[in-house]
């Protein structure tokens, strides 16, 4: 049985739907704006760029800058790559700002009400804590606290923000879950004492798409398909 | 009109009823130990130590400490100078752990779930981020996220809280406004560029006991009775 006093969250992926959100959304932006691009290409590409301009912070090439900065910049030398040329300074800020209202998966909100009456729960993301703000009050995440990068000044998986969240919540580093869809997350959480819960979520990247390879199973304290499952399993 | 973002909140006093709560707590807790004091002076005598505490904290003269870590000293010298001799460890870990679970007065709970219909709200506290999740849990308020001291490392009066929590919400100072039922509070947000409410608590202290004098019209942006009361003055 795993004993747990709180559970933090990765969010893009994990409880929201990054990919999906964004294509969505851009298509009808796009129209609107009269701009014509391969959105799915672009969203694709805007999120490869993602952990090489966070590793620029982690490793100190430059100072801290929150994930708007980050995305804000990918996003203009990704539209000079791909020839657009439509994107002026308030139309990359509106694109910016699509990270901030993404949709969660079928099962997230669900399955976050479950758990909260019974767990601390709070997301320990990337965004900072606006995004996430803003986040939450679109989808209906009823989070306790909100753990963005910039209360820490670290991007994950530096341990600072896994161990930085856990002080902060009044608990040990094994009272505390980290869940999230990529494993390469939730070793880092495991290197620094936490427990961990892989959930799957194989539509991220889109249907088919496989970017990390499902972990072998006991590599993680739980695996699950989706938060109301994972609730089921702690007895929310 | 006042125009701002995001309200930041006072808790002991302005959202919780910490006097009333703690004696109404003590008195049956005492009770069931066969611990029989003065409870309203005992907890009077709290309160009165917990500015100095923080104070030796603000000044440097000791290290960044929590505030459950302060009010557990200032809980044991009192009571060695009251004569109260049963308290054991577990006793006062309880008694620190009271102040987590406060009860919200009669108008905070339908307050804030108005205001953050258009407002991002949080609390900015001297408490602790684990002790405000805990409060918010028990009493049931419904912040947008929690700032506790301890993210900042910094008690309040220290500009480093209004400034941290205005950042960490992507706001400018002015787009921000505390709410508050201590002038001394809001004077300094105020200093700092934020905008201030005050909240008028006359039963903080008890019944006809003023600590603070009643500020003069016009040295806040609002003056308001209670938090139903301010959802109205912004249009919630």
């Amino acid at each position: 049985m795993i004993v747990v006093r709180a559970l933090l969250f990765d969010t893009f992926g994990t409880v929201v739907d990054w990919r999906g959100g964004l294509i969505s959304r851009l298509e009808e932006w796009g129209k609107s704006r009269g701009i014509d691009t391969d959105w799915p290409m672009l969203v694709d590409g805007w999120r490869m760029a993602y952990p090489p301009s966070m590793q620029r912070v982690r490793t100190g090439e430059r100072e801290w800058a929150v994930l708007d900065v980050l995305q804000r910049e990918s996003l203009l030398s990704l539209a000079t790559a791909l020839g657009i040329k439509e994107l002026d300074d308030a139309a990359a800020d509106e694109m910016v700002r699509m990270w901030h209202e993404l949709p969660p998966w079928p099962d997230s909100v669900a399955g976050l009400h479950r758990l909260r009456t019974r767990y601390v729960i709070a997301p320990l993301s990337n965004g900072h804590v606006a995004l996430l703000v803003r986040m939450a009050k679109a989808a209906g995440l009823p989070w306790d606290a909100i753990f963005g990068a910039d209360v820490f000044r670290h991007y994950k998986p530096d341990a600072e923000t896994y161990l930085g969240a856990t002080a902060l919540l009044g608990c040990q580093p094994h009272e505390v879950m980290l869940v999230a869809s990529h494993p390469s997350d939730l070793d880092a959480a495991a290197k620094c004492g936490l427990r961990t819960c892989f959930v799957s979520r194989p539509l991220e990247y889109g249907a088919g798409r496989v970017v990390e390879a499902i972990p072998e199973a006991g590599r993680f304290d739980l695996m699950v398909d989706g938060l109301d499952e994972l609730a089921t399993s702690l007895g929310c």
